[in-house]
């Protein structure tokens, strides 16, 4: 069984963008600002969205069943206040819901929160439990950086985030750590600052004893770990000065790198370099790298291709990179699968 | 010959801080600002500096000449106003001057800017034109930010910066685009701002036409790339989807990476992805990471035994990426170096 753990729903019909826009547009101007319920997908329009993209890709490459969750880059938690984001997110986490139940071998949910710069991360709670006692989801997407690069938010190590980890340690969830939208000029969006998000993330725990104080808390750190496997030395290096224990001790019973690495030599770095337990398989398909590499002639984000390619795995390895480290990481989605047969 | 283009000089004389101290405490009290002429460091005081440090470990290493250029993390652009950073900026280059005048065949000089957050780049001019005039360097160093980790100055592709583009290109001598201390909490300065740094220089350069502005502008970008080289599938991904020419014609002419990463696996992937042509020995030695690496025994910042080692290079591209590409990146440096025979 292969599991991808990191996928968006970067397809939805087209009335989702649509019903977004008046909501930005109210911020301005309250008579443009839509109730919830003026949003009309139907089953059948979520289905072709579903089979016309995702599915037939994964079909196509092999790939059984995506952690699904709302478009990464569409969260922005930026834009407006909480309500904004409440309303927002409640949409977009009801639609991967709706796809999970249309889909229910191939798609199980993961939620966006209702995040809001400068407002604490506790009020992100309710629909956090909502997700995941309604709709079965089975993780979260915690963006470190509200702001959208600006980065005002305190470190993901400080007390301040605790109550999210309260929570996701009670119902055994993990997290992604995911921004999203950058409206900062100087950072491209998923050129620059979904790279740096994930590297920043990895350093705040390091400089931290936040999984002392969270012996079962998981962070899956998406693309590849941003820089961090190819720095690999450097964070060795650097967590030898801070006199931290090693890496594999300090970090690595807590934190879990995704797949979404692009090519074949940043596969067999990441493969060799990150504990085998610590690496989980994803693509992020259709995703910010949607094209076909001139050099190998299939999609970049075909990751499947790079990992059986990647020469120091053996066949075990591959079958816990592909499917046993996720139903370790992700435990509720492990129950449900086994409640499944699966 | 083995030139190293990322030294700088992190072991000056305790007096060199004692000063800055004083200069940072003036900026609530006046009346102990330093005059520059308070700063009194001994030619002995200098070569001990150097003899103990760097050039032991050059010795032992075996590489010949160091780019040398002040400390990065202490020029610290964000302290105080344009006259600040101009007494500490010109305070900093000398001593790196007159380290190249004690131990001319094993350092040569490149310029820390007075640059200070949301003043115009012109007023650097003078400074680095005492340098390449009076002190014989041969490049910059151009921090993209000079806030520290808030990312406040316009993209590395803005006209913001040109007029310092237009006396590189007049001066010929390239940039290492290298960040200083972040004062954001969110980030680690070596082990995230420094890495997020050079990932979003390469990206500002990705979606912009500064090269075709400036076709013989160059960028030496550090730490071998920031995250750039482990995505190299996804960058070339991305500059497919934004229908720029492909890499090597759109910034592979312009940009350059050193070889600043502390891990083999690091330096093998870095050496099979990007061009040779585009690969600069550098070590950042006594830097960041200053310990031995327990898996190797010899120092993390070692980065000779890593290229000396990386299977898929041939002599004649250790050549290239010892001496070859320092010589043709910096003119200056290849000038004077033939002035003296070598």
């Amino acid at each position: 069984m292969i599991i991808d753990c990191h996928g968006h729903y970067t397809t939805a019909p087209k009335a989702l963008e649509d019903w977004r826009s008046r909501q930005v547009a109210g911020l301005t101007d309250p008579a443009q600002t839509p109730q919830a319920s003026d949003l009309k997908i139907s089953d059948d329009a979520l289905r072709e969205s579903i089979e016309t993209n995702q599915l037939r890709r994964m079909k196509e490459r092999g790939s059984d069943l995506t952690i699904f969750s709302p478009r990464a880059s569409f969260m922005a938690h930026h834009i407006g206040d909480f309500q904004t984001s409440a309303t927002w997110a409640s949409i977009c986490n009801e639609l991967c819901y709706r796809v999970s139940q249309l889909f229910p071998d191939h798609f199980v949910g993961a939620a966006m929160l209702p995040q809001s710069p400068g407002v604490r991360p506790e009020t992100c709670i309710a629909e956090l439990e909502r997700c995941v006692r309604d709709y079965g989801f089975v993780g979260i997407n915690l963006n470190p950086d509200p702001s959208g690069g600006h980065w005002k938010e305190p470190p993901l190590s400080d007390r301040w985030w605790y109550p999210i980890y309260e929570k996701m340690v009670e119902h055994d969830i993990p997290a992604m750590i995911h921004v999203s939208t950058s409206c900062n000029a100087c950072f491209h969006t998923t050129g620059a600052h979904y790279l740096n998000a994930d590297t920043t993330a990895f350093m705040q725990c390091l400089t931290s004893n936040l999984f002392r104080d969270f012996p079962t808390l998981k962070f899956v750190i998406p693309h590849g770990g941003g820089a961090v496997p190819y720095h690999w030395g450097r964070f060795r290096g650097l967590a030898q000065e801070l006199k931290t224990p090693p890496l594999k001790e300090h970090l690595l019973r807590n934190i879990f790198f995704d797949t979404c690495v692009y090519h074949q030599p940043g596969i067999d770095l990441l493969t060799k370099v990150i504990p085998v337990d610590n690496v989980l398989f994803a693509s992020e398909m259709i995703g910010a790298v949607r094209g076909i590499d001139p050099e190998t002639g299939f999609h970049y984000d075909d990751t499947r291709r790079y990992i059986d390619a990647a020469a120091t795995l053996t066949d075990a390895d591959r079958r816990k990179i592909y499917e046993g480290n996720a139903r370790r990481v992700y435990p509720r989605l492990d129950a449900a699968l086994a409640a499944r047969g699966r």
